[in-house]
């Protein structure tokens, strides 16, 4: 019975359920442990088809790991989501500034998001390399804005804001990104679902080709 | 343009949005906000079809908050999304043990999950009501086993776990509690998706009726 399944077999179970599910499919090998670990955390097929990759981005985002950039998120959800153990393992530090008091209290009198300030407070440490947003289109587009006007480059961004008011246009911001900025890997997908534990899935199992790239 | 609204004009015309898109539905007035939530932070549709209520459960659930019960999740990112000032403003706290040392050396020993044995730790904890589950069967599956033979006597269960191994079945398991436990209300749903943003939604969303029946 699956209850005494150990929580490896369990994980390994799932994937098997995936990949005989999914089938052929476009992904490199490189490519599907990320969409596979999307999938198997929301049990949601429509990953297999709406991720986008630029231009090799799992090698690059492999190398902002092992080069330590910390990491920003934009909810406390998606931080405690990712496997605080693995990211030890690199020295990366992970911040979440969306609760954070003076954050809050600015973004009242500047009449914008706390995610969109949040996002600018950490962009402007430069220790800060890895952006993970999977919630609020807000902090996405505020991203894509300081690469554009302010000179703020990502050593990756994992863009997956979820909703029904700019998540799908945030993402396309995004992808058009690409065409100006060649030198940012980003993993997004197309269209309104992604959320905070869809995004720390994806660093997590980036984390994990880190650490197998590594070995 | 979307960014310059502010947060709760995004979340009303979402809202909107969604009450276009799902039309006419089964819904009561009590179980609509509670759905409607649900697909907010997911932007999916299938809860729309999927989510069960036990009878009253909403009313229930509303009388668990304000007497205060405590609220134990399964997973950390479950916990950091229920609204920390909304809890406080019923004076609930709010608990998960899966990441407690002694809990994951214990399981090891036991040869159960860390989600189990978190489950059950905090169960032994009568001011503990209110259990949430967004991740692990293995958790919800205890739960239901403590019920049955140890007489645990949740004041609510939001039984959502995700996954392909064994999520469905357990929330099979949790429907089929009504039979015996009719006392027992319970919010879930049918299938393999849920997850930690769900659950967490689910919860955001008793808490802020529960405000709103208080004014």
């Amino acid at each position: 019975m699956s209850v005494h399944l150990r929580p490896e077999e369990i994980e390994a179970e799932s994937f098997r359920m995936i990949d005989a599910e999914v089938g052929p499919h476009p992904w490199s090998p490189a490519q599907w442990p990320v969409v596979r670990r999307a999938i198997h955390t929301s049990a949601d097929f429509d990953y297999a088809r709406t991720m986008v990759f630029s231009r090799d981005a799992v090698a690059r985002a492999v190398a902002a790991i092992r080069a330590g950039r910390g990491i920003v998120t934009d909810t406390t959800m998606a931080l405690s989501g990712i496997s605080r153990p693995r990211l030890d393992a690199f020295g990366i530090g992970g911040v979440c500034l969306v609760a954070d008091p003076l954050v809050a209290r600015t973004a009242q009198k500047l009449g914008v998001t706390r995610s969109l300030l949040a996002m600018r407070t950490a962009a402007a440490n430069p220790e800060n390399g890895i952006f993970v947003i999977g919630n609020a289109p807000t902090a996405l587009f505020e991203l894509i804005r300081l690469i554009r006007e302010e000179g703020v480059r990502p050593a990756l961004i994992v863009g997956l804001p979820v909703g029904f008011v700019g998540a799908a246009e945030s993402k396309e911001a995004l992808l058009a990104l690409e065409r100006n900025f060649p030198e940012i890997p980003f993993i997004t997908n197309r269209g309104r679902k992604g959320g905070s534990t869809v995004a720390a899935a994806v660093v997590n199992a980036l984390l994990i080709l880190a650490g197998e790239e590594m070995s």
